[in-house]
């Protein structure tokens, strides 16, 4: 029995549109009615969760659409999923709900089983874990913990004790206390919208207009040609110049550079793909000039690409240093193996609540799930046949269906419109044809849907937007 | 029927300390256990959640203790209280935890009525809300909505589009795209350990070193000489002093101040009380210099002052600006009332959940709760006879209890120690007696029971604190 019959007898086999306009007059009433108190202008509509199932995303008006979005790619399993439920109504999930700890200072009994059940989960190479609340949040505490272990091995290792004059700058917010340390990202990349993961992120500019952002650089992150298989050279051309754009940063920046971090596949900046040499290419500069290694899978996790972590594809060797996740796996934090990134002092990383395992406890049941039903195996089955009928579509719309990317890495899929305007008409077409779509970058539509896609799910979603192209 | 007898009826009558250390044996090997996966340093013991009940905290070598310090404050309504069971058993809980929504995109159907049940318990003034996951991150949120509304002004308002070169600038993290403003706060305060709310926070080095950190300034928070009754004139002048550094402040930093946060009582900080004259002046100064005048709420709110808010107390004219909160109301966000703080566009104050609506659901059952039972002026009354009560044993014992702080705020009750040795001693002694108690700042014993907190417990406390001062 196939993941979605098991789990959602009651899925629509179908998507049903009863409105003429989306968001329905219900919906629109309602987002009017919320936006007295939240801020609602970016509510596409205002969904029924109670009525949606699997992969079905049910609105107030009765519209039945297919989901290919998923919750901006943050749903792992499907709407209302049994295995689900049963964590949710668990005594532990009740009691971490009604009695939320601080873990560090109060951990529970069941604290070390709910981080193992975590951790079972975690990407090859690692196995610490620390807790976070958001993939910015995650960033952010991976920046903290690279920040200790770099001005650690600057000052001579873990049992150097903080100088006087560290201790009284820190209370200007001056160097050396706080010290002019930057982290490397990418033009395109997005790691968040606080402060400092702000200052890492460069996606567009409504992103970050407005905020104070830290002096850090923004390398460039390759931009192949497809398809990749014929364009090796080319893709390998452009991988050694954004490589040496990178090593250059890391020489000349005015300020020394503790951390790099990189999207395995930039997923708000349009989908673009790094390849294995590239990943691999920067652990071997990172540890030439010593600078930590965070991988950021917050979109990329949990399955989707048809590995559990989509850095695993590139195999890095030797593991990178830091590995942050959130999203689909509704928890955050990150995943790291080096105990010098355990801070030589506790309460250095630490907050009220480190974390919140009534979201963990979920984190656990959606991985057990993920590896019990072998949804990662069946994400990149299902992505293979859906990239082949995108390409066979893409020859009777190569316009329209430009640039495709996603080859071979699951349901993790986008390609290019022409301008914003026509990929913005394509998602609403896709929307009044019974399916909710996202889009990434100026002309990008990208798949998300959950790991509980299949083959008939596909075909519902490739008719729609074959319909849909045909409509623009 | 007193609020505990009516949610607790298995509470303990007593503590019960049935190791000769704490950590007992076995909370030791669990830490140790834990602390494979974890940074388990921190944690005092291990606690079974299971077993605590209202004011009582258990450990898993069965000792009982009162809890007077409530999760680092942020228990609001004690252990396994029946009417947070009940919420975390709603099917509208259920939902939020397996079928988390994008909330800004996807709100479900009753977003709505979620927000207005927290909504219900805004701090007078203020009518709106945007949710967040943690105090770092409520402060952090309410510094982009400062921000924002501070650069709009300075554009010109809310219709004027950003200019081509803030739209270039800002995707290098240069003025004027990101620009070079400053969030003034406070000596001694604690506003979160993130990069932004870390650069505001100025307690103590260990929260900040070895992070970057913004070039913003801290102003001195107001020492007064207690009892406050009988040194007016004294305080007056160091409010005064204050705010003439505040108000220098503003005037010649470099760059310039957007935003004054404060807390109402410095918490981690110390307990340093600000005065209404105090608070109220800085609205003065923040209206006269158009600053963004932020209260920090986050451990001060809910109740435990013998206001729902502590600023409350102050009855600030016009009402501030910003209030952020977090910890006892166990989601976060921040309170605001004037249109302007809604950014121009959609998308700009945005992140993919949004805030978490099982924490909110929790929120507005808490705050219900709290209205339903009138516990804030349960806790207003307990405090007052808590503090009558410390205020004869300061009589006896005025080293041990120097400084004697928060009379007339309900339970939020500090004082201080001679050293931090001393101090810690004590919280040592108070464990082995039977009294979970915390510490803040250097020397300082901070009182943070939950609201559920009534004589009978302070009579208990009272008694250990005794036999715990005679054992020094």
């Amino acid at each position: 029995m196939s993941v979605a019959a098991k789990y959602y007898p009651n899925e629509p086999t179908e998507p049903k549109v009863v409105t003429s306009e989306i968001p329905g007059p219900e919906s629109k009433a309602k987002i009017a009615s919320l936006g007295e108190v939240f801020d609602s202008r970016p509510a596409y509509f205002v969904a029924d969760y109670a009525k949606s199932s699997g992969n079905y995303i049910v609105d107030v008006d009765g519209n039945e659409f297919l989901d290919v979005y998923a919750q901006i790619s943050s749903i792992a399993l499907g709407y209302n999923n049994p295995a689900l439920i049963k964590a949710a109504k668990s005594d532990q999930m009740i009691r971490a709900l009604v009695d939320r700890p601080a873990l560090g200072n109060f951990p529970g009994a069941d604290l070390e089983d709910i981080l193992k059940q975590v951790l079972k989960f975690a990407p090859k190479g690692q196995d610490k874990i620390w807790s976070g609340l958001s993939g910015a949040d995650a960033n952010e505490l991976a920046f903290k913990a690279a920040f200790m272990y770099y001005r650690q091995l600057q000052r001579g290792g873990h049992g150097v004790e903080f100088s006087e004059e560290e201790n009284s700058t820190v209370m200007k917010n001056t160097t050396p206390g706080s010290p002019q340390l930057a982290v490397l990202s990418f033009k395109k990349a997005f790691h968040g919208r606080l402060f400092a993961s702000g200052s890492s992120t460069c996606s567009k500019p409504i992103h970050k207009l407005d905020f104070p952002a830290f002096n850090w650089p923004h390398g460039e992150y390759p931009t192949y040609k497809q398809p990749l298989a014929e364009n090796e050279e080319y893709n390998k051309k452009e991988d050694d110049r954004c490589l040496a754009i990178v090593e250059d940063l890391i020489k000349s920046w005015p300020s020394p550079v503790a951390a790099l971090i990189i999207e395995p596949i930039q997923s708000e900046g349009g989908d673009n793909h790094a390849s294995k040499y590239f990943l691999q290419s920067l652990r071997d500069l990172t540890t030439k000039y010593n600078v930590v290694y965070i991988i950021d899978e917050v979109q990329t996790g949990v399955g989707a690409t048809g590995k559990f972590w989509c850095h695993e594809w590139a195999d890095i060797q030797p593991p990178v240093d830091l590995v942050t996740f959130s999203k689909k796996f509704q928890s955050a934090g990150y995943w790291f193996h080096d105990d010098r990134f355990i801070p030589n002092k506790a309460y250095r990383q630490f907050n009220t609540w480190c974390g919140d395992p009534a979201r963990m406890i979920i984190a656990g049941a959606i991985g057990q799930e993920v590896v019990d039903n072998k949804l990662v195996e069946q994400c990149a089955r299902v992505g293979d046949y859906l990239y082949g009928k995108l390409e066979q579509l893409q020859s009777k719309y190569p316009i329209k269906l430009g640039n495709l990317r996603g080859k071979s890495r699951g349901t993790f899929i986008a390609w290019d419109l022409e301008s914003t305007a026509e990929r913005d008409q394509l998602l609403k077409l896709l929307k009044s044809n019974g399916c909710n779509v996202g889009g990434c970058a100026e002309k990008s539509v990208r798949l998300r849907p959950s790991l509980s896609f299949e083959e008939k799910h596909a075909d519902i979603f490739l008719a729609a937007l074959e319909k849909s192209i045909e409509q623009l």
